[in-house]
Formats: structure tokens, C-alpha cells, sequence
């Protein structure tokens, strides 16, 4: 295995744990070989013999890698290197919110900000199809509107299309990411702290973003978003959420 | 530990891993626990006695969640709840743009739209002492301009100071997890592809941008970050990086 010869062999002296230590030569080797995702890393013994180690030390750091979606390890089958996905985000900021680290406000301004963004990037880069599904559920939202579970998922699918349609990756997988926490915040809020007529602005908010999109008008699609956002923060402002 | 009875026991039935339900069961019971940062965690064999799983898997249960950032593990110590920090979401970030799953230009897009947002909330919220360190690095960078590597360390600790003077957490340890791909890209954008007057143009931006969140203009930082991203895409995209 001559291409693993770019690993420096690990003597531990540097106060790092051997498995952090492993971490990044294996991180570095993929990088160095110029893996992409789905090529097959060398086994957990090769890794071990290349850097001097043991092989409880490899696997380890394999499951430390996994754990961040930079490696998938199949049941039994030979690890490969990961496509990137927003898992590990969702993860770090499902626990900053729930150890009170960050608060919900804090968390909507950083959602504004990237969806601002996947707005105006969707009007100009959506293809037909993509500007189809978004009207949809924008449509989806309205018919569901006395059905919250329905109603919120098609309200994240909204948004999550929107990103996905940015053609950055980047974007829809960070977006992707608040998914979670909108699934638990979003139906409290409907339920609770909507009037009928805070409802029907917040659907035709959607429909605006949707339709600007559609129109391929990323001035106008922007504008929606932020109109959408204000009002969202507005009324957790209200709500007391401020405190978090 | 009464408490951990909020746990179900894990019966391995739906298809995932035990270690990644237990991983799942940790965090839920991190959550209704009302956990906080720093907090202790209970032991390894508590964990494993309550989800009726073995040793081993809660093992690799803390493994994971210990590479994702949600706890510490220290040598021998108890396993404590961990501050958020942008560590995963940089391994994430670094994996994609190694592995080519994002290219240079998506990337500089997406830190374009958070550090307008960062400056704009720099200039609102910052105190004295972060506007002082924030004009601090500008004066050096400029001090260092024959300097790759100085200037650098200067460049990207301004971009950090403004995110942390925003004083959101979120904005902060996401702009410092673009840190590490900084780095690398700074100097070698820096020494190759600029002209004399290029880098005085540069260098009068990062000054501009400074001075307007120091004298609280949140519309005028939000526009000097917008030139600097502007210019530095267009750069990147004249050396050719829009391919990768």
C-alpha cells in the first residue's frame, strides 16, 4: 500500500490522544490521495500498521469519523469515504439549543440569514421542476392548514427545497440541518400563538417567496423571505422568547 | 439515578445500529435532564445497566458523541456535557472541500452571507474593547503586508473578532470553523495572484469595514463586507477556481 507511505507515523508526544492523532492522518491521507466520496479507504490493519498503532486505536478514530459523516463504516463492508451532509451541523446545534447555549432568537437570525440567501439563489438557479415542488408545497401549506403536522411538514420541505434549488450544497445541507429544531418549534408556535389572521399571513408569505422564485425575480424573492423572517421574529420576540 | 429512567430500553428493532440509538437515548436524556454545559454526565455502566446494552456500545456511544463536540471525555476524569464549538461543523466543512463535494467559490458564498450579517450585528453590538481589537488586527494586517503569514494570522483573526462581536454564538463558532480553510487559501491567494495595488485595495477594505463597527454603522459594515466579498469572488473566479 504505497500510497499510505504520506502518513507520518504517530508518537503520541504531542498531548493529543493517539485517536485524535489518527483522526487527522486519516483525514489528511484522504485528502492527500485525493479520495472522493464513496472510494474505499484502506482497512482498519493497514491504517494501524502504517502508523504504528494499535488496531483499537484505528477503529476509534473510524468511529470518530463516522460519527461526523466523513466516513461511512457499513455492517462488515470495507469503509468509504462520506458524502457530506448536514448531520454532524444538526447535531452541534440540536445540542447548543437544547444545553440553553443559544437561544431561539439567536437560532432565526442565523436561519434568516442563510435563507435570504437561498432565496435569491434559487430564483436565478431553480430549474422547472424544482420551481414546481416549492409552489406545491407553498399549495400543500394553504390545504393543510388546519392540520399542523401536515402543515409544518410541508413548511420545512418549503424551506429545505428552497435550498436545495441554491445549487450550493453547502447552503441546503445547513439548512437541512434546522430541520429538526423546526419540527418541534414550528407546530407549538401554529398552534398556540397564531391568530386565523397571523395564519394567513404567514401561508401567503410562503406563496410570495414561492411565487418569486418561480418568476425567477431574486430582488423580489429575497424581499419575501425577509418579510417572512421579521414577522416570525417578531412574534418570538413577543412570545417571551427573547429569554430563550 | 432515578432520572435515567426517562430512557427506553433499546431493543435494536429498527434497523440502527445499537450504538447510534444509544447515542440518540444520550442526548434525549442530556435534554430532559436539562443538562448544561460542563455539566457530568452519569457513568458509562449506569448508562449501559438503564438501556439494557452492553459496556462496549455505550463506549462507542461516548466515542461518537465526543467527536461530534456534544461531551468531553477527559483521561479518566467523568464524561462531562460539552460547550458548543465549531469543531465538527469545520471537520464537515474541510471533508466537503477536500473531497471536492463543494467548490471554492460556494464556499467563499456562504461566508460572504454570514459576515455581512456578523458585521452588520458587530456594529450594533460590540464593546469598546472588541471594537479596539477588531481596528488592532486591520492596523496589523496593513503593518504586515510583506508578511504572508503574519498577515494572515491578522486577516483571519479580524473576520473571527467581528463574528464574536456579534454576540451570537451560532454566527461566531461557524465563521471561526472557516478559519482552518482560511489558512490555507489566504496566503497562497495572497502571494500569487495579487497585484501591489490589489493588496492596497484589499488592506483599505478590511480598514473600512473595522472603522464603520467601530463608529456603530451597521449599514455601512454591512456594505464594506459586501465589497470585500464582491472583489475576492471575482478574483477567484478569474484564477479560475469557479471549476474547482
Amino acid at each position: 500500500m504505497g500510497t499510505l507511505v504520506l502518513i507520518d507515523k504517530l508518537d503520541g508526544e504531542d498531548g493529543r490522544t493517539l485517536v485524535q492523532r489518527a483522526v487527522d492522518s486519516i483525514t489528511a491521507y484522504i485528502r492527500s490521495a485525493k479520495l472522493k466520496a464513496g472510494d474505499v479507504l484502506p482497512g482498519e490493519m493497514e491504517f494501524a500498521a502504517e502508523l504504528g498503532v494499535s488496531r483499537a486505536v484505528i477503529r476509534e478514530a473510524f468511529g470518530a469519523l463516522a460519527a461526523l459523516r466523513l466516513i461511512d463504516v457499513g455492517n462488515g463492508r470495507r469503509a468509504r469515504v462520506g458524502t457530506f451532509d448536514g448531520a454532524a451541523i444538526a447535531a452541534a446545534l440540536g445540542h447548543a439549543v437544547n444545553t440553553s447555549q443559544v437561544t431561539v432568537p439567536q437560532v432565526w437570525d442565523v436561519r434568516h440569514t442563510l435563507e435570504r440567501r437561498t432565496a435569491a439563489l434559487a430564483a436565478q438557479n431553480r430549474t422547472d421542476q424544482e420551481a414546481e415542488a416549492i409552489l406545491a408545497h407553498a399549495h400543500a401549506m394553504a390545504a393543510n392548514r388546519r392540520n399542523f403536522t401536515r402543515m409544518t411538514e410541508h413548511d420545512i420541505a418549503l424551506h429545505q427545497a428552497i435550498a436545495a434549488a441554491s445549487h450550493n450544497i453547502l447552503f441546503s445541507q445547513v439548512v437541512a440541518s434546522f430541520g429538526v429544531l423546526m419540527k418541534e418549534a414550528v407546530p407549538v408556535a401554529w398552534r398556540t400563538r397564531q391568530t386565523d389572521e397571523q395564519r394567513s399571513t404567514i401561508l401567503k408569505q410562503h406563496m410570495e417567496i414561492a411565487q418569486a422564485i418561480a418568476d425567477r425575480d431574486a430582488v423580489r424573492a429575497e424581499r419575501a423571505m425577509d418579510r417572512h423572517f421579521d414577522d416570525a421574529v417578531t412574534r418570538l420576540l413577543e412570545a417571551g422568547y427573547a429569554q430563550r
